[in-house]
């Protein structure tokens, strides 16, 4: 392993099982789960995109769209120092230096960053528990992953609208509990809501996740996608989410 | 029949399968559909509410309220003079004239026929399509019953709005392409979204009709409810969708 120097002791390296694509994560930290993969998968992604994930934690959603398509400016925003420094272990560990920037950076400075209305697609999954104060620390890495504390929806969508060029997209993982919260923001910040797909854990169980994608200064015109099960009647996952893992190009046209 | 007199010629009389509710309809009309049946089935009534149905067709709606509740004031908005006549005399021979009144009235009047901030309950199975002009003939009844021509979303949303008690009740069917819609516009008027349930063909396949309650003045807390199938593998109508056809009260206590 020659860049076995990029991981520390604590640390663990896993393998995405796509493209041979590694991935630096601290067992003590918050570690991915199957919402980055989903979101990733649900992209559209056209050649030469200009591309930002915000609050990346890991690099996983930067480092799976680099393996899924030729995106290559992709920037991914984190303001938790030192998770920012893994994840630009990760970019390195998977030689991405040249596509993937990991910016240590408050997401509400983004246009700061980069430039106003000059990017093709915004990615977010966000901390999905609003922020209850008192409940949550706020120096624990894992609760600033999971709760509302650095930012809050308005702020996500806000500069998501100001950084994307006309017809950009946005897409976001989040969950069901929040649809009305992400629909009027989006809409609020001309977003418009074009395309939510809901994940049940199984047929005939509600969801719990749901995956949405806007376009800036688009016409209303929502649809709802076919359901995406994550496990079947067996209780082993469903033949669409095994997809999912495999090596799936996402780029298209 | 005793009540056959209030039956004209060219209409039939369908028996809803509820507590021997009948109902009369014009084959050449708008005719109730399933819509109508899940609506009822969804809502959540206490003893003695005061219940409001918009764009009430048939009267189907107001008269399985009736049949499956309580409920002692229920009224029934209709635009289309005949439509409403029809629905009269549907209410007559269920011998519901003390319990149901149906109004011959544009709904957007309806904050000068009862006092605002005086129902419990609001409902509708609104028009699906919305109104672009030259494609539907405006004196059809079959195109005021599908398409937005004599009242659009936020016509109903806003009356809706009015007419309701504080924590009053609010019910919709519509399709899912509507969704940012009117979660938008019910939060713009104070109708808080707190239950949607989604309405699928089958099993993995997209919705194509939604149910909502919003409760005015309510906190945000959105519920996605599992979803409902109509049919099941075997073609037939599912469990669950039977049951619903069967005499269950709705009421709550």
């Amino acid at each position: 392993m020659y860049n076995q120097e990029l991981v520390k002791e604590h640390e663990r390296v896993d393998d995405l099982q796509i493209n041979n694509l590694k991935l630096i994560q601290d067992p003590k930290g918050f570690c991915f789960g199957v919402d980055a993969v989903l979101l990733a998968n649900f992209l559209e992604i056209k050649r030469k995109s200009r591309i930002v994930d915000f609050g990346t934690g890991t690099g996983i959603v930067p480092i799976l769209i680099a393996g899924k398509s030729t995106a290559d400016e992709i920037y991914g925003f984190e303001i938790q120092e030192d998770v920012a420094e893994m994840a630009s272990r990760s970019v390195k560990y998977n030689e991405l230096e040249d596509r993937v920037t990991i910016l240590n950076e408050d997401l509400k400075n983004a246009c700061k960053v980069l430039e106003p209305n000059s990017v093709d697609v915004v990615t977010m999954n966000p901390p999905y528990m609003p922020n209850h104060k008192g409940i949550v620390n706020p120096n624990d890495k894992k609760a600033i992953s999971r709760h509302e504390i650095m930012c809050n929806l308005e702020d996500i969508i806000s500069v998501s609208a100001k950084l994307l060029k006309q017809y950009g997209h946005f897409y976001m993982i989040h969950r069901p509990q929040r649809l009305a919260d992400i629909l009027c923001l989006c809409r609020e910040y001309r977003l418009e809501p074009k395309k939510i797909q809901f994940i049940h854990p199984n047929a005939g169980k509600k969801p719990n996740l749901m995956l949405i994608k806007c376009i800036k200064f688009a016409k209303p015109e929502l649809k709802i996608m076919d359901p995406l099960y994550v496990y079947g009647e067996d209780g082993s996952y469903t033949e669409e989410l095994r997809a999912i893992y495999n090596n799936e190009t996402i780029e298209t046209t």
